[in-house]
Parts: structure tokens; sequence; C-alpha cells
């Protein structure tokens, strides 16, 4: 059997190593074609994987890397110049072809500018996007680009409809996907000159079901599979629903522990109401691949716990498996030859 | 006693006229120093005011229009040929110094195109932005500008954050509110282009209360009093707040009566819950002023009830009691002269 090698960034996010270490320890338990190489200075990372006793052996190895790149460090010069850092070193596995995928809920621009410089480009892709997965009430929609690259031009745009449509198709296995351009109404006279711009590539494309314009407000409620944007408005937008969403359950929360009263309700309507909110918590979803790369790389939230870390190792197997890149290096070509 | 005369669109949004009356009706009970022109078709707004027996005679009067601007017409053209509408009607009776304040829940398109083609610009300023409040964990925030003018440059954004924080500090009674630049990062250097080019500029003002680039995420929390964006971005910040709330209030109501042990909870927890939120209604605030212009223009949402438009009207009596535009005219030629 061919094993997926995954490796995991064990010094990224708020919650690392442990929750990371749990993370890979979970997933290795799940399935057999996974294998884990942790990235991180390896004694420490050692100690903390013994505590697991029942992990079998071989499905773990080491990448020892001495340094830490900082949510804080300007992104290009962290990755010059931290050699042996885990992102760097990780991201070089997967370069050389030592490992099919690489996770991590560190810093989001390392991560972004270390997958270009570092792994490169798919021929043809001209830019990588990040591309979260946002609970939406119809499912899930795929935001694409939320990443660092800003200011982009109409034919990026039209290959993250593309990349974003084969990950949905094979990733999400979602049949023919809905494809939205983001933009401050449904009319295709608003926008922005780079929607203008674009809009007659999408309309244009035939390997895209695009169905027009999108406004922020109905992203929420589905109203694409595939929302495509310019990486700023994007970053916006995912910004936007993460904090109001954050900000709501803080309200809520507030509210229902204020009285006496309102505590009772809450413990008899708790159990609906998870149930209902567990449909749009993005923890199952595992983190955002950055499409278009060689290899795959994924960045997982700064928040990460175990389950989403598990989830990101289980997309990247699909990811793996489903070959998406042959996919999108086709899907991105197709039209070039 | 000097009264503000306020022109109201009886025929914008989704509860005209009624709504808008009954909006006129608890305003003039409430007030004394306010006249209200109803604009519309007269005949038939002059019976729906008749319903009300106790409005005291003159305070209000009537703009016959005959046309209706729907949504979906472009807003030039129809600020062009439709004369007769209660949009351009209104306005006209704003520049023509017949009235000191136009409010209407209709097509915002042909608010922000009327309200600069009709009324016109306060001498200096280059654009006239859009700017709703939204509430946040911290009370309240302006986002400016979230318009139809899109594509804006640098020097246009330090207006907005100048003519914000007047509102700000005389409409809202914030002292020296402070002012954040939406951007994809807290660091500076992140970023677009004209989020790059603008960040000099409003460091170096001194008239404003700059606090440095704020993260979508942090909106919601109040990370500033006045959030300067281009209209895109802004647009899409405001339609991804409103979006994402009312997908989880339609969530949580779902939760709350899906088993007969939620809905006793909800019943228990409803009073907290109710005011909790209340706190983060946006309906107190009334409507979003077209800043810079030479009378006063709002644009109320298009659910509006009564309730906001009472807000409007009151919102608008403070906005020409405080001489905003006088101010807003001496802030924004300050550094010209």
């Amino acid at each position: 059997m061919e094993k997926i090698r995954i490796v995991l960034d064990a010094c990224g996010g708020d919650n690392a190593p442990d929750e990371i270490i749990r993370g890979a320890y979970e997933a290795l338990k799940t399935r057999d074609d996974i294998e884990i190489i942790l990235a991180g200075p390896e004694e420490e990372i050692r100690e903390k994987v013994s505590e697991y006793s029942d992990i079998p052996s071989g499905r773990i190895s080491y990448c020892n890397a001495t340094q830490v790149i900082d949510m804080a460090e300007p992104p290009v010069k962290a990755i010059r110049h931290k050699k042996d850092s885990s992102i760097v070193k990780g991201l070089t596995l997967v370069k050389e072809g030592n490992a099919d995928a690489f996770i991590s809920a560190g810093s989001t621009g390392a991560i972004l500018v270390g997958g270009q410089l570092i792994v490169g480009k798919l021929p043809g892709v001209k830019r990588a996007p990040l591309a979260p997965l946002i609970p939406t009430k119809k499912g899930v929609s795929l935001l694409i680009d939320c990443g660092a690259n800003v200011d982009a031009r109409p034919e990026h745009l039209l290959s993250f409809a593309k990349m974003g449509s084969v990950y949905m198709e094979n990733v999400l296995k979602k049949k023919n996907p809905t494809v939205g351009l983001l933009s401050i109404g449904t009319e295709e006279e608003k926008g922005n000159a780079l929607v203008k711009e674009t809009l007659p590539l999408l309309k244009e494309c035939s390997d895209i079901n695009f169905t027009g314009p999108v406004e922020a407000r109905d992203v929420p409620f589905g109203a694409a599979d595939v929302v495509v944007t310019e990486a700023f408005a994007g970053n916006i937008a995912l910004k936007m629903y993460e904090g109001t969403a954050k900000m709501l359950a803080s309200v809520l929360k507030e509210s229902l522990t204020s009285t006496t009263r309102s505590k009772l309700g809450a413990a008899l309507a708790l159990p609906a109401l998870k149930k209902g909110l567990k449909e749009y918590d993005a923890s199952k979803y595992g983190g955002a691949p950055l499409l278009g790369l060689k290899g795959l790389v994924v960045k997982a939230h700064g928040s990460s716990k175990a389950v989403e870390i598990k989830s990101a190792i289980l997309q990247c197997l699909t990811f793996s498996k489903e070959d998406i890149n042959g996919k999108i290096l086709e899907r991105i070509n197709k039209e070039e030859q």
C-alpha cells in the first residue's frame, strides 16, 4: 500500500506542539495509509510522542528543526534567513519529493511565501491562492483567494476559479460546483475595475460553472460553491465572517449566563444549540490549502487543536489520492494548448 | 424655534409607505423641532397620514412624486430620466434649500448618485462616502466608505478619515475617536497598494487620532471608532457582517425551536437573550449618512421599519443642529489653506 507522507509543523500555532502531536496520533489511528513527519526540535518532540504508547513503529519520523518563525516576522526575510526553521525544513522535504504535503498552523505569511519560493508553482500557475472553506447554510464554500498576494489581475482570478472548481469537485465531491465572483451587487454593472474586467473571462470559460457576481451578504447562505475574489477583499470577507461569528458567540454566551433563569434555559437548550452550531464549525475542514503548488501546502488555523490537525491530515490524503495537482495542471493549461 | 425640515422618501424600501409614515409620526411625537415632508404619490400618502389623527397641523407637508426608482434600475439613468421620482424630487428640495435633509430606504445606487449629482459635494470634498454605523462589542463603529464609488485614491481615504472623525465626535459624541485603516493585518507592511500609500497620509494628519491598520476580524470587537476603507472592501466588510449575523441568527432560531426541550429552554432564556442582542441591533442608529454633501442625505436600510425611520430622523436632527457640514468643510479644507 502506497503511503502518503505528511510533514507537520510541530512548532506552529497557539497549541503547538501538544495539540499538533495529538492530531497526528488521532489521524494515524484512523488511517493506515499515512506517515507523519514531525518538524521541530527533535528531542523535545520525541519525548512528547513517547507519551502515546500505541503508535505503530515507523509511522512517525522526525525532521529536526531548531528555529521557529514568529507570527510577527516579515515573511520573506524569515524564509530567507531561518533555514533551520520547521517551516523551511518542512517545505524543503516536500520540494525534494521526500514528503507529499506540509501542514502548519504557524505564520500565514511565512507559509504562503515559503510555499511559493521553496515548493514552487505548477507550470502555468501564476499565483498560488490560499483557499479556506467556510461553512454556510447550504454546506460549505471555498473562498479563493484569501492570501497575501494582493492586487491580482483578471487572469489570476480566472485561474482561481478553475483551481477552486477542481478542489470542490474532487476533494469535497461537489458535482459541477457553482462559481461566483465576489462583488458589491449581483448586477454586472456594479463592482470595481477588476470585477468588471474579470466578468467576461469567467463567462467565456467553458471549464467552470460560473453563475455571476455574488454579494458578501449572500456568501454565508451559500451563494456559490466557489467564491472567487482578489486576496485583499477575500481576506477581509473571511476575517469579517470569523470576527462577526466570534463576537456574536460571545454575546450569546454572556446573555445566556446573565441570569439564573437564562442559565436554566441555556442548560435545557444546550444539546439542540450544540447540534445546530456544529454544522457551522469550520474545524472539520482542517485548513486552507495553498493551491497551484508542486506539492500540497495547508495552512491550519492558528488556534487549531487536535481535531483540526487531524482533519487537515485527512484532507491532504484526499488531495493526494485524487491527484488534485494533476487535475489542476490539466485544467489550468487546457486553454493554452 | 427653528425647525429642521426633513424629506422622507415615502416610496423607498420594503415597508413603504406604511412604516415610513409611522416612523415620521413617531418622530414628530418625540420632538417639536422637526417638520416632515413626505415625497411620493400625494393623494395616496395623504390618505395614509389621515389615519393618524393626532399629528399637529402644519408639521407634515407633501411633495408629490409620481415615479418610483426600482432597486434594480441603473442609478445614473434613473436619476437622469425619472425627474418625477420621489428620490429626484426629494433631493431637489434639499438642493434648493427647501429642506435640510433627505432620508430614503430605496435604491442605494440612486441615492448615492442623486446625492452627488443633485445636492452636490461641499467645496473641497472629492468623494462623498456612505458611512454606516455598525454595532460592536465596544459600542458602535463608523465604516467609511461602503458606497458605490469604488477604486478610491489615498487622498480620498484621508478625507474619509477626517469626515468620519467629525461625525463620530459630534453626532455620536465620541471624544477623540480612534481611526483605523482596514487592512489584512495590523502590521504596516501588509495590505494592498492603496493601503500602503494611504498609511503615511493618515499618520501625518494631525486632525485625526489614527491608531494604525485594523483587521476585519477585530472590527466587530470595536478595533477603531472610525474604520476607513475603499468602498469595494468596505461594502464587502459591511455585507459580510450583516450576512454572517443573519445566517447565525437563523441557525440559532432553528436550533432553539428544534426540540421540545430546547423550546422550553429558549422560552426561559429569551428575556436575557433579547436584552443581550438588543445592544447589537443596528436599528437604533437609523441609517447611513452620505457625508460631504451640501445637504444631508441618509440611506436607511431597505428593510427599515418605523423604528429605523424614526432613528434616522433624529440622527438628521443632531447632524443639522451640530452643523456637521460646517465642521466637515472646515476640517477638509484646513490643510489646503
